[in-house]
């Protein structure tokens, strides 16, 4: 949750499932949420099966008990609306609510994130459950925040979805001359006279799918324009049951929990209807260090770096993961003091006592299948429970302050995957990832923004393979860096603008001026190529693809060593008014973005928060006159940082000077407040 | 076949298709019989479309002809029910005998297998036709069982299962209370408040498939539970035939061919509707040589160890192998020996004659698309048919008397691979193959047993990987182990009950107290883990999963030697009453559990009934006072065993005193029968 | 396009699409179209859509603007006749024109390829626009030929289909009886009583798919079947256009773009309803630099040598490539020069100018994105388009005169393939190409001829992996080597006849007579297997499969080294009248083929038309007394060739005397005309 009369610490605690047990383990749960320091459960969120049982038959005694529990005990609750999954019941009377699959296939009761978004009765009875709720429940004073449905996504192409698409179509298109002109109809004689000749794009029609996931489309337009209305379609939903809430209190805060970089729903949108951003964080066993970091960033640039909730993360084995490897001895103390470190305000966990049945049985707890206190997970939970008792407000609010900042974009996302060609091996979020490490590893803050976001605040902006190019974002870019800002983007970008209508002219379209160079042919590299390139005196590989560009008033800093257009320039540096612009034709090693952006850095003046060696992490977070430092160390062995301000160890009292070595022992954190 | 008034040798013999032939050619069929020497055949496995062409219509008159050439030629029959193909007319004429698949698409006519199982259609006309057949051939003396139907096995999700499904539900549960309790539905909302809103588990509701493979299930104890009903509407069908023929022709036995660790099909259930055990052995090309030594323990084990009949293997090649290589001269001789080592009392074969269309026309035969007697594969085949007609009766119904016991469970099988996590490396059978392997290099006879069956002749019984652990067998476990038996079971074992919910308290569960241990955790090695242990001096690998565990009376007999759980134990001994229980928290190498059996072999006093090399097979089969000694050489080179008695060679009649090295050449099998 | 008195040079230009563009644009394309030398333009390729838009409602106007521009700027034309791709009003109203997949799922309108070949009215619509086009445009004299729809392909599975497959199986059996020896319907209980029991072979009744493809099918008769079914129904709609068109233009040559060795289309037949073959060429970025050639080879066969036209090709990138690789400087040429001196007489490509939006707007083309001529592309392109004219009619015309034929048969690679075993490594095209290479390596001309073509000609034929041979193939080949000629055959040849049953009486069927062998048996080594063969003196792998055989006449000439089949021959030489046949019991290394096809050829008094390094290409065309020897650099290196006669470069006037070396530069090429 995020700061409010209500919340004076990093609220502790987690998704809380008593319907699953029966009354007299109640007990025996706040007995240990107690021993826990555990200060906030998530109710509710799976049990719209059991308050409503038929159109109009609605039974809210369990959970009355079980917010009477919660009160009395003194926990804060962050009440779900329990609609990510629909009743039995519902799906067999009215059908309608199911979804249909890309192959036209309509599912059957089961599952979750199993409702069709543009079904009449599923939006009109979700929202008039979570009025009920609303109703019922807002004058709880522990009450904190409403928590909307559950991880929402996922797709449907029933025909209730497609007599959606041809309304949205008309409210977006107006006209079927524009929507031809828009979609290129006159390609492969797709000419539509009538909006009813549209219909869903999915396997059945323009699109191929692998194991369930969708490969290209033979209409991009088509396919991004679906991805457009299914993500407004489900933030519709939301947007319903929000209503239906605010109605009732409008003074408690109104969430949902989203998935980092969950390419379905296109976040930037939905956050605009969201009080404040939680997240679920879930790292695959393989992740990198960084890449938590990089979810959060994405995260809190939502709502422009407001701090968020960690909505759900596992106390040790997520049990969907391939090897459901045990997050390791401090690890979870460290990796939900990084949620703190990246801005978020309240440190949240799926689940706080496992399920005996179904699917999620082998998912980490903190009372797990043993029920009772002794267990390894348990003493770590109780002990980081504790710790952020002694820590108090202290971090509560504080704000990240950036001077670079990396943009994504869920439009280009999908128009740059959608595409057919030129290479399999396009990746956005690897690609905006591969710019992202580096910085982490340097201790400079990112933020991470949308294309509508103003660039005033940034001194460095890192637009890679931004393909789909939005109205507007190029003149802002460019009147940006004539005022002084440095501009970096890279090959596959500038081709389309916002139908995914390819900008004439030469790549990278619009961007053509402000980079100074225009993009005459790009190379896919095989599996048998090696194209390299040396930029500084050193050879780095040139990956995924290669441009072969012409400069027009930009400089070439590199050249390609090898294959026909050996000699032609990968990187180019184009001044443009006050400010500059980068150009990076290809995608190359870390060693090279390590290189290239330590000297981008040094010349834009960029420097990192604080020193440390690559493995320990080191973050700020400031709120008036209060510098809060947060260092982690991902390593298992002891390391130092060194900060250029004398500051207090939150957590133990230390005391260090500034620019003195502050040794910082395996897996540990420390939090360092800035002293006078 | 097995043992009664009508046979006296192993009958030796296979699938006879003289109906896709002109009736020229049976004569010469017989002629090439008489020369191959055999003995029996089976008729009519797929003739259902000839024999009944509408409702009412029916045409037996070339069975009749078949069946007198069989009877004129000295030939045994095995007669099947023509029933595991219906016929083109009565697809067309009823489709709802048609399959649907996962998917909810309903099949079309074709391929076989291809019969809805809960159809009343198809089980009325099945079981008609099973009657009709032994009112009109059960008076044929040669007549020695019958073969219902044909390698049993598929899915279907149709809505007369669907339906059926919600009856075998209601039978079982009785109330939508304690079906709702059995599959945990408080979990996302599921529950259910009418038997009609339950839904066949498919990729359309709970469950993930990838190339028609179930991956796992959102609620594991629905598919659970319909795969038992599966199991069960296709044993109905099988009932429904058997007990039309038994009307008829009581004193005939019945089968129906079984494949071994088929999964779809829990045998152990059938075999009590089956008069004897029949089944199929089609080893792959890279199969271990023990692999089909184990295969026939299953089958043996599932009617404690009565003889039982191989029906069906290859000549040479099997055409639906990836890579359909020859068997070696001498491989089809040993391969049918070792089925007659572990208990088979018939050797059979598919097929007689080879088809010249369709799918199977490149399955290898008797007689081969050449048309005649020249080949290697007939020569082979007519010499061991010479030889079984001079060892005759002398080893029929004898038993293997085995003191150590592996449990094997079908529902345990589903249950464990349903389950999302712990991790996607869980494979049932191949963790209990790992453990049999070692005894079969000894010469130890084992036991596959069921956990129903009693454990009181053993003296160490096996149970690994017994996640689901049904109700009774630990206290039966226990029991017998307070009584002087030695229990080992390992890593993910009792975990669940019956309905796949977990025990709570701790892993494993209901064996606690007998292991004297508790688990606290289980980690997944991931593909970069290389986690290792020490035992008896020497580093073993620990893979799969790796639990971390605490003795509670046990003794530790290993340790990890790395991550942080290193120094827990991974092995333990518990004394339990004059007996013991061991633990295994992970998953080794060969060369572990080459040293770990070895050992426990000698504590408990289990040695092997013979002495060799690895690679020669030693089985013992014993009948009152006759003891005989099945002895296969699957190394190329001559080889050696040992036997403490003297024998008599039943092949070649030379004889060796006790003890003495019995040379054998390679890939060459002996009968040795003890001599006083 | 091929000669005719409106075309006296290559034809030189490709697809246009000004459809897709304002009418502004078309004028500086005649600009730009005018610098790079192009001559002929194909139009009306998808525009279904824009010229009916309802069932009477017509709109001729924006064609008729683009036919006048053609004709206005002397550009030839060739006309598609629209219907690739159905319109979207169309499926609308008419939803029996859309596709039915292999699991029953109809499409819904989108992509292209979408029609149901037995539509009753896709047949009659599509139909009526040729006849309209043809009416409407049939006057202009610049038209040069007809383009029907565009590579036709792909399966329909639905009710349409069904009833059709019915009808053409009625007219091919006649009686059910002869269908069901036909099929051998006793297999599997699957005998017919009536046709309308007989369903589509697909995933719903006897076939395996995975990703889209099919695996193999429980009845290859069956499927057989359909594939033939399939190709002629989708035939009977090119022929019903062709028919309306030669109604209104006689004298227009009508063609339709194939696409080489696609399975899916029996090209073979098709070639006898085009007046001239017109082919798509699109090498993957892997391709050798002899796998276009073998494509040429196989197009040019299909009417027995005629010139033909390649009606596609890119100018640089492929967009639906897996790695978009661009054509390096002078490969465009080169392979454009390729297809001529393989029998080309039109060098086309798709594409004029690039797309701006959907799936192909990443394809190269001649006009791209930045939209001027000041690209490599359009440089190489005008470089050629020039040279082109230079060259004139010097060399139309011309034809390949071949000693040695290749046997390619789709009847033969559907049934190969469908087969369930002898190894999933059956590849038919694989096997065909590797006795292709050698021949084209040695720069020795090989026509590739169905079975049904005379085989008079030719000194040596080779029929690798002829499993089904048609009727009367064994016989006249027979005869032809018994007249002196040498037949090459090899494993997994001979084994049925057209309808896919097996030969009785051994292997290689009626082969086995011409062979003077029989094969006994047939091993599939396994990933394990290494076995070899000595031949001259040298050994050499056997793969894929090891035939075991027994010469009856035929001589040994390679005998195996290992397995138990050491010593048996590999390789045979039956001499038979003035001829001998060859039998290649294996697949083994390119060495091995180069090896045995150099003796072959030596033998048989084959010689190359030129010498030269491998990477050398050269061919022959000759008309009358006309000799034109195309050689071809492909490699990056300068390299040399040597002709036997005295010859004049028509590109550069170089001449050079017989057996003079002749240098040529990396990727470029020569055309050498023969000086007296």
């Amino acid at each position: 949750m995020i700061a409010s009369d209500r919340i004076n610490k990093i609220l502790y605690g987690g998704d809380y499932n008593p319907e699953q047990w029966p009354e007299e383990v109640w007990q025996e749960d706040m007995r240990l949420f107690h021993l826990a320091h555990i200060d906030v459960v998530t109710l509710n969120v799976f049990s719209w099966a059991s308050l409503q049982t038929d159109d109009d038959v609605w039974d809210f005694s369990r959970l009355d008990r079980i917010m009477e529990l919660a009160h009395d005990n003194g926990l804060k609750v962050c009440l779900a609306t329990s609609t990510g999954a629909h009743p039995a019941w519902m799906a067999k009377k009215y059908p309608e609510i199911l979804r249909t699959d890309e192959h036209g296939i309509r599912r059957k009761f089961g599952s979750r994130h199993n409702s069709c978004p543009n079904s009449p009765i599923y939006r009109k009875f979700s929202a008039r459950l979570a009025g009920k709720l609303a109703r019922r429940y807002g004058h709880y004073d522990n009450l904190v925040a409403w928590h909307v449905s559950n991880e929402y996504g996922g797709f449907c192409y029933c025909e209730n979805c497609e007599r959606a698409f041809r309304v949205w179509l008309q409210q977006k298109y107006g006209t079927l001359e524009a929507l031809n002109r828009a979609w290129n109809t006159a390609f492969w004689s797709h000419t539509f006279y009538d909006w009813d000749e549209i219909v869903v794009p999915d396997q059945r029609s323009e699109e191929f799918y692998f194991e369930g996931r969708l490969l290209r489309s033979n209409f991009q337009g088509i396919s991004l324009d679906y991805r457009r209305f299914m993500s407004e379609s489900i933030q519709e939903c939301y947007r319903l049951e929000y209503d239906a809430i605010k109605k009732e209190t409008p003074d408690i805060p109104v969430t949902t929990n989203l998935m980092g970089t969950y390419k379905v729903l296109d976040y930037q949108k939905w956050a605009k209807d969201m009080d404040f951003i939680s997240w679920d964080n879930y790292p695959r066993y393989d992740a990198k260090d960084w890449e938590p970091a990089f979810q959060h960033d994405v995260m809190r640039g939502l709502k422009q770096g407001m701090p968020f909730a960690l909505m759900e993360q596992t106390p040790s084995v997520s049990n969907w993961h391939p090897y459901c490897a045990l997050k390791r001895p401090g690890m979870m103390r460290l990796i939900s003091y990084q949620a703190a470190a990246h801005g978020a305000d309240t440190i949240m966990f799926f689940q706080m006592r496992q399920s005996i049945g179904a699917c999620e049985k082998l998912h980490g707890a903190l009372i797990g299948h043993r029920g009772n206190e002794h267990t390894r997970v348990f003493r770590e939970m109780a002990k980081l429970g504790e710790e952020l008792e002694t820590l108090g407000s202290q971090t509560l609010g504080g704000r990240i302050h950036a001077r670079v900042a990396l943009v994504f974009d869920w439009d280009n996302w999908w128009a740059a995957e959608l595409s057919a060609g030129p290479t399999i091996l396009i990746d956005y979020v690897k690609e905006v990832k591969t710019w992202y490490r580096r910085f982490w590893e340097k201790n400079i803050p990112v933020d991470i923004i949308s294309v509508q976001d103003p660039l005033d605040a940034y001194q460095v902006v890192l637009a890679p393979m931004l393909y789909l190019c939005k109205d507007g974002f190029a003149e802002k870019a460019s009147a940006w860096a004539k005022a002084g800002g440095c501009f970096v983007t890279s090959y596959f970008s500038g081709y389309t603008e916002e139908h995914e209508r390819i900008v004439t002219g030469g790549y990278p379209g619009r961007l053509k001026e402000l980079l100074g160079i225009w993009v005459e042919e790009c190379d896919a590299p095989t599996p048998q190529s090696h194209v390299t390139f040396r930029y500084d005196g050193t050879s780095y590989p040139a990956e995924i693809l290669c441009d072969l560009l012409w400069t027009e008033g930009a400089v070439p800093l590199a050249e390609y060593e090898n294959e026909f257009y050996a000699g032609m320039p990968v990187i180019t540096k184009n001044t443009y008014g006050r400010g500059c612009a980068y150009y990076i034709a290809t995608h190359s090693s870390d060693a090279f973005y390590d290189t290239f952006l330590d000297r981008l850095c040094a010349e834009q003046g960029i420097t990192g928060i604080a020193e440390s060696p690559e493995h320990v992490e080191v973050t700020l977070r400031s709120k008036g006159a209060v510098q809060n430092y947060f260092a982690l160390n991902h390593d298992s062995n002891s390391s130092w940082l060194r900060i250029p301000v004398s500051v207090r160890d939150l957590l133990t009292g230390e005391c260090f000077s500034a620019d003195a070595p502050i040794p910082i022992e395996g897996k540990d954190v420390r939090i360092l407040q800035e002293t006078n």
